[in-house]
């Protein structure tokens, strides 16, 4: 409602650290949406750097569409970013915001970690959709940009552009909440939509899902749970304020659920969903669950869903596409907006 | 992420004009929540006069809830309020949000019109839960409001305890929006959702509705489709910038439903919803839709669903309580933190 066409536009520079599918992603939907931001928010979008494994590339007057898809394209760096490591444009180039979009790594949260601890000493906004930082040193993390005065938001790191953080922290303000509980893994939640349509194994569905690039080579990280608990780790932390890590969640996956565990569950009015579970007492649970058919958690494919419970509003839902390089950029795009316009 | 702690609270001094059930959900909810707000916003509310057909309370230093409570018991006016009128509330009693929760009337907009731009006009944030002045007058309002740098939210007046409007505006803020599609009224929702189930016909499950308090006494309102009507009209101005009234839109009702036409629809995996509809190329339609049994928007009873399609994070639906007092009172809070925190 503030007037956002009073002066002129505020200029935020931003670099983008990884270049797979979601930091490309956030370089097309900028560059795409330069002028729509400009007139509706009045922020005028530069990407003045990117870091990629391959090298970096720099411009402090904002990348032309042109040099991001020659760096894109060639398999070295740029010559203007020269030997600069990732850490030194972070560090060294002039700039607003960092997003950070390297792979998740639940292990160590590297190279992630370090990338946003730097720039956040170094007086940038971080903006991530990388889970490891996140589900390993949360407090650590929330500390710093608090010290630095600078904020740290990843609203892609959850249900990807099912907007979740933000609708609880903000649409639901002065709700408490009681708990949360969704699919929040698209991958898993196709693999047992499909099982039960066609009644078929586990193993085949699979199988499938990797040739249509639903799934991974190495599908472990889904199916067994793990990508769900570390997302709610990062729910537990942000919304119930918890100090946790991926190690405290109770976790099982689909690889043991049968054709006929499936059909049982039908017959009697279920469906079975890989459901993470987080609530104000403290229980972290990963674990495939029947949902009635008819109860607004049950949907199909690779949808992601999440039901709040809350002590004012109720039960509040919440349905999107959970994954998808501008999916996540969409989240990427509205927590930068986020920072500077106080909508 | 901003570090509340800093500072002392600010103080937020509410007036509630209109006291029936919404008023005094948003008066029970500020009272009960105090503390929590305080804490986690820093803001500290207090309820500094209501104004109602039966007369005015005020207390500068916020009313307390034995005074609240008389006022609602009683059935005249306080002596502290004496003769003052809604309007002399608004304007001469020193505040900074004023609540307005009026009952709709979409014909002249009345009380609630007067109390708005009283309330803007003498410096007053407003949050409103009356649909009526929005979907007459919602251009003339906003601008009232920019020219005096205050806010205007509206969140209860669409979906209830459902967050819609700052969903779009704030988490999706960077998508364009193409359409948004939903039921916005639980009463129909719930008529519809028994006859289906019972095999009853229309007249006999209103008749119930009406008797368990779910549907009025006159009905026109929500089973003629006015009520969602209304509210597609403030979605379309404040999410497509149209300039609509409520006689823009093409409005069908469901008092022609027959359980044969659900049992059709059922049979060929369809349910029967009144669904509103609202598009960035101008339809504004409310009107009975098949909508298939498992999609999103199939929810049932008295629930409240909207789907909206954006061109970056594709399809989002969210799902609440679109009616209730407590549900309403939720979305009232959070639309006045939401004026105070850049959360």
């Amino acid at each position: 409602m503030v007037d956002k066409d009073k002066g002129k536009p505020k200029r935020v520079r931003i670099s983008i650290v990884g270049f797979g599918h979601v930091g490309s992603g956030v370089a097309e939907v900028v560059m795409e949406k330069r002028h729509e931001i400009m007139r509706k928010h009045g922020l005028d979008m530069r990407i003045v750097g990117i870091a990629d494994l391959k090298g970096v590339i720099i411009n402090e007057d904002g990348l032309s569409p042109d040099e991001i898809a020659r760096f894109r394209a060639e398999p070295g760096g740029d010559s203007e970013g020269g030997d600069m490591s990732s850490v030194e444009l972070i560090r060294e180039v002039e700039h607003d915001v960092m997003v950070e979009a390297t792979p998740t790594n639940v292990r160590t949260g590297e190279p992630g970690l370090t990338h946003i601890l730097t720039a956040l000493e170094s007086g940038r906004h971080v903006v991530t959709s990388n889970k490891g930082p996140l589900a390993l040193e949360y407090r650590r993390l929330m500390e710093l940009a608090r010290r630095r005065d600078r904020e740290l938001k990843f609203e892609a790191t959850v249900g990807g552009a099912m907007p979740l953080i933000s609708l609880i922290q903000r649409d639901l303000a002065g709700n408490e909440v009681i708990s949360i509980k969704g699919i929040l893994n698209g991958t898993c939640n196709y693999i047992l939509t499909r099982m039960a349509r066609e009644n078929l194994p586990y193993e085949h569905v699979l199988r499938e899902a990797q040739e249509i690039g639903i799934a991974e080579s190495d599908p472990s990280k889904d199916v067994e749970g793990i990508d769900t608990a570390v997302k709610l780790v990062i729910l537990a932390n942000t919304v119930f304020d918890m100090d946790a890590t991926y190690r405290d969640v109770k976790v099982q996956g689909i690889t043991d659920i049968t054709p006929d565990a499936l059909k049982l569950a039908n017959d009697a009015g279920y469906a079975i969903k890989l459901i993470g579970d987080v609530d104000n007492e403290g229980r972290l649970e990963v674990a495939p669950r029947l949902v009635p058919v008819g109860d607004p958690l049950n949907v199909s494919g690779t949808l992601n869903v999440a039901t709040i419970k809350t002590d004012l509003a109720g039960d509040v839902t919440v349905i999107g596409k959970g994954a998808g390089p501008i999916e996540a950029a969409s989240a990427v795009l509205s927590d930068i907006i986020g920072i500077y316009a106080c909508l």
